[in-house]
């Protein structure tokens, strides 16, 4: 651009080196003036102001290559992130990603046992124990953006399988996420929540007895901003060898929907419903309509017992139909939290069971964090002031009641075994058929990423069979937990 | 460099920037032009220029310090990759490498089977089902450039030990790999193929009987441009308490070449050809000489089965031979594979056995890929057009024929058990000794790291023994696979 | 500032570039003089060192911008290191740290068993066999500087739990360490040392024996700069379903103490001792004190055995107290080091039992390198010519002989068991009570993560019953072990 040195000095002079065009070198306008008055010849000019020119040049291409680098590595070295939300990889494009992480949930039981004592004979008095709740390591992440996997591994010792979730998924359909593998189906706001963020260290009674828990099989979830869709169907292991069976393994399908009618930053309140239809594996042998198809049993609400205080199996049992109904509140540090379930075994020969049970979980922070709420399902509490950071971390107060009523006394009259369902089937063990449970706790969570729990459950045992099993079974628990 | 002002000018502004030396500096040629005029004493110009000189060193060193942090920092960050290959860490002399990753082989099952119903009591019907064929976790790597290490662990519901792979190796001897541990040991083709990468969903009957898995032991293989040739040793895991037996577990030797005498980019022609001797755990008590080293057995093609409808055992087998020969091409969109094995058992005080069995696979691309082949193996397809990315992947047709044969008429004369093998050892439970079976597939490429399968099995069950024992299994099997 | 020209540009002569003041800039300096001799007006001075000042700060600016991003990519780069220290990640300001990681110990095992032969019906003789006496990954970390965690999986097939150690732990408070899990409880140098540095392929009989395992509780561990104190408390994981119990669990207490009076660089002197309390389980049925409680049982200084030549059982155990003493030397490529373990079985109705044991083991290193030692435990050997780095790695002799005496001749009058413990409690299989074991090996270590190790083990069992069930056990045994 050819301006006269006069009027471009006077356009720098007024406006500030912002404004002089990247080209600008004090140099040339130097070596302008120079030339303008004499002092250096128009050849000396040409010669100097392209030499000038050139070296801007080369310096302006060095920097545009070393920026070009340096946002490369950048970009590279922005791979690998590892903090509160745990070791986590992601491609320069972002088009794949990889997380590797874990949990443990280390629980310490002090026990008093005042059921098994007086009904059953053979099975052990639970005193105190350690156990690892849950201990597992696993690689998730998504590839080409829109695929997802994810495989997850539980060495803690309740399982009997050893994984939790496997699955292979897509999530190219906006808002929409489907799953194929093992997960869990869609049923329950307490089962969906993850173990990691409950509020008590074991989920009710009606939750494990009548929600859904981890098939293999394919959900479909879609949302919006104030709800959630998800519908699944799955298939169930196949029969050991040796098992007396006919053909189909187990199989079933769920759905649940969700509305959260107030969602604001203090202020939640969530409602949902859930449904699903289970048909039972055809196991019956040729004279007896006993299997374990329909077998509704429970534990005191603590993971070290094995054998459960509750148990009945209404024979004959070919499906089931369970209803869900969720509500729950979140105001600033107190939250209300409840669900109903309505079990229906459809019986070949026998009449029909119906059976039900519910829970009321309440909290309050006394350090004043809102409970996280998110797509359908509770989130954790993150601390405002952790331990560390000049912070005590947050507490948090739960108590919950719940009950389990897995007696119908007309389905009962016939086609029922209430035994032990433990392998010598000894009928003089009597059980249960009514939990009512109190479940009072304290967490403490530390960080974004460790809590402890302390919970004291106390268990009330009842039997609407003429067995009279009653008792009670106490039990003081702690956990230590960390999510990585 | 003393120039004359003049001549360095013309020479600079007939060759442009890039002639200019590096410590050219148009300020310096501008000290001279005016020192040469008088405008300048000369004092003032070597103090300017020396100035000048002074700052164009420093600024040439600020920028080499820039140019080495950045170059040291672009090393460090290339450590970490993740893309289709997988999670891989690197550092920065690249002489140690680590890789994170697993498979997801997540199956269903719908089958119909006349076999088990008609001939065997007591052993279930297996119908439609899911189940985790593999669900793979591991970490493997090099260090010190030349060593090697691997662990792999298997959740999948198959799997009796709980690892895959786990070695130790060394790579240090140009185009030779030794490894030590638990790992694939030289047989067959089908076999050595990668479980990602078979074209069907379970291999073949002949492959799974007479083909080595993993065994503990060392393996040393070489290769060249277009052979490879593998020799390996094992020793077997002992024997648990219990067992009627006498030292030594079993062990084994074996080895395979292969040659590949065209081989180019859509065009290869694979020959191969493999031996083993296996020498059983001698576990014979005093009376008899059954045991389970002569069992040859056989699942219908499809891994929902736990009982075999296929079943031999040659009583007082001390050793077997097993001779393997294998053929393959690829041309463009087709292939064709075919495998012979054949296996010589040697008893004690009986006629030894010999028995045989091959597969025929024909396999054609819709979408025009190639199949892969390296080092002696086949490779996957890697679609053209992936899903996502403007195309629906690469579609695969496949076909394959296998029959295993298991009876030797004259050796059957005597020593021989056609039982179930199950532990209450129940005569009444028959089974065949041939099976002929048809395999055709669909294979869905969505992307390099996606696969979906579908199966459809056929599966004749004969038998040559006394006992009738026939019938056949029809299963239709889908597959969704991710390995990452 | 406003200096006079000349005497700037002399300060700039006389002291060279690195004394100019940053802003200092030839092409002012160059205008002044311009100025100063008239040969550019004042008005046109100040336009261009105005322009020519705003340059160099633009240039400061945009070098302080790539500076900045530099020095974050930087740091954010060094996230990720892989070397012979294994797979480490940290975030930037190193809060949080985590590693990926593993081993692997592959076991080879050619035994000459003159014992079980002779004594034991129904029990199988071991001869040659492969094992995986550990295959293990794991991850661990820090998280928000202070906590800690860890869960490490092992498959190696002697494990009956499927961890190793599983933890949570605070290091907030200087130099100390608390711990909540599965870890090991303090005691014992040879049982502290970690499996990848022992001297021999398997620790003595009295560790083995005596020294506390892993646990699932709560440890504390402080330390000086030569002495360490640990103490720790333990809860058992309760008792599965169908055993005859009563309440708790086994718990314990221990506490082990430290102190290296001389800890040179070649030159160690370490000296230690350990005592533990565990209440056992109060098992006890009506009629009988049989339980497992008292057991004490040894292999032969071999994994490849799962029965046991030495067992004796002392019957209504009750409690247990253990005192162990520790001394250990190393003085340049030489190392001594020995254990003795004292254990009182308290019972119930019957005398208590006094047992004991104790070992010495020496190791020379050919190829010169020291044992290295730290915080109370043995450390690994770092070859100064590693394999692949001109060097043949090191090279080490180890010899160790331990004694284990189970037998208390007054206390074995009554209430004693000296049988099989298997499941069918057969009274014909004959145990020793004492065991003399030579172990003498080789260990190469071929570079930092990897050795080979060869041990040739000489165990001789004796009885002190009345059962004279003597007789030895010869084992050649090889490993390779990588440390990733």
């Amino acid at each position: 651009m050819k301006l006269k040195p006069t009027s471009l000095l006077i356009a720098g002079a007024l406006m500030g080196a912002a404004v002089l065009p990247v080209q600008a070198d004090p140099m040339v306008d130097l070596l302008k003036v120079l030339r303008d008055k004499g002092t250096i010849s128009a050849e000396d000019y040409s010669l100097l102001a392209n030499a000038a020119k050139a070296k801007e040049e080369k310096v302006a291409a060095e920097k545009e290559e070393m920026v070009s680098i340096v946002k490369e590595t950048e970009k590279k070295s922005s791979l690998v992130t590892l903090d509160s939300k745990g070791l986590n990889f992601q491609s320069a494009d972002k088009s794949f990603t990889a997380n590797i992480g874990g949990r443990i949930h280390a629980d310490y039981g002090f026990i008093s046992d005042d059921y098994f004592d007086r009904n059953v004979a053979n099975v052990n008095e639970v005193g105190n124990a350690s156990k690892f709740r849950r201990a597992r390591l696993g690689m998730e992440g998504t590839m080409f953006t829109n695929w997802l996997y994810g495989v997850e591994v539980n060495f803690g010792s309740n399982s009997s399988t050893e994984f939790t979730d496997v699955i292979i998924g897509y999530q190219g359909f906006e808002n929409t996420t489907i799953k194929l593998g093992r997960h869990k189906m869609p049923s329950g706001l307490e089962e969906l929540t993850s173990s990691n963020r409950i509020s008590t260290m074991e989920r009710s009674n009606p939750t494990n007895t009548f929600a859904l828990g981890r098939y293999n099989g394919l959900t479909v979830a879609t949302k919006g901003s104030n709800w959630t869709a998800t519908g699944g169907t799955w298939l169930g292991d196949g029969v050991s060898a040796g098992e007396n069976s006919d053909k189909d393994s187990d199989y079933g399908y769920a759905g649940r929907a969700t509305f959260a009618p107030i969602q604001e930053k203090d202020s939640i309140v969530h409602l949902g419903l859930s449904y699903n239809h289970i048909k039972y594996e055809d196991t019956f042998s040729s004279d007896s309509l006993a299997n374990n198809n329909g077998r509704l049993r429970a534990r005191p609400n603590n993971n070290f017992f094995d054998e459960r205080p509750v148990q009945v199996i209404y024979q004959g049992t070919e499906s089931a139909d369970t209803y869900g109904l969720e509500a729950a509140t979140i105001q600033g540090p107190f939250s209300l939290q409840a669900e109903y379930f309505k079990r229906e075994l459809n019986r070949k020969e026998f009449k029909d069971a119906d059976v039900d049970g519910w829970y009321a979980l309440a909290t309050y922070t006394l350090t004043g964090e809102t409970r996280g709420y998110r797509d359908g399902v509770m989130r954790t509490i993150s601390p405002k002031n952790a331990v560390g950071k000049g912070g005590f971390g947050a507490w948090e107060l739960v108590a919950r009641y719940d009950e389990l009523d897995v007696w119908d006394s007309s389905a009962a009259q016939e086609g029922l075994l209430v035994h032990s369902g433990s392998t010598n089937n000894n009928f003089n063990n009597l059980r249960g058929t009514k939990s009512e449970i109190w479940t009072i706790g304290v967490n403490w969570y530390v960080n974004d990423n460790i809590r402890f729990m302390a919970n004291y459950v106390d268990a009330d045992i009842k039997s609407d069979a003429a067995n009279n099993a009653e008792g009670d079974i106490k039990a003081f628990l702690l956990r230590g937990q960390v999510a990585f």
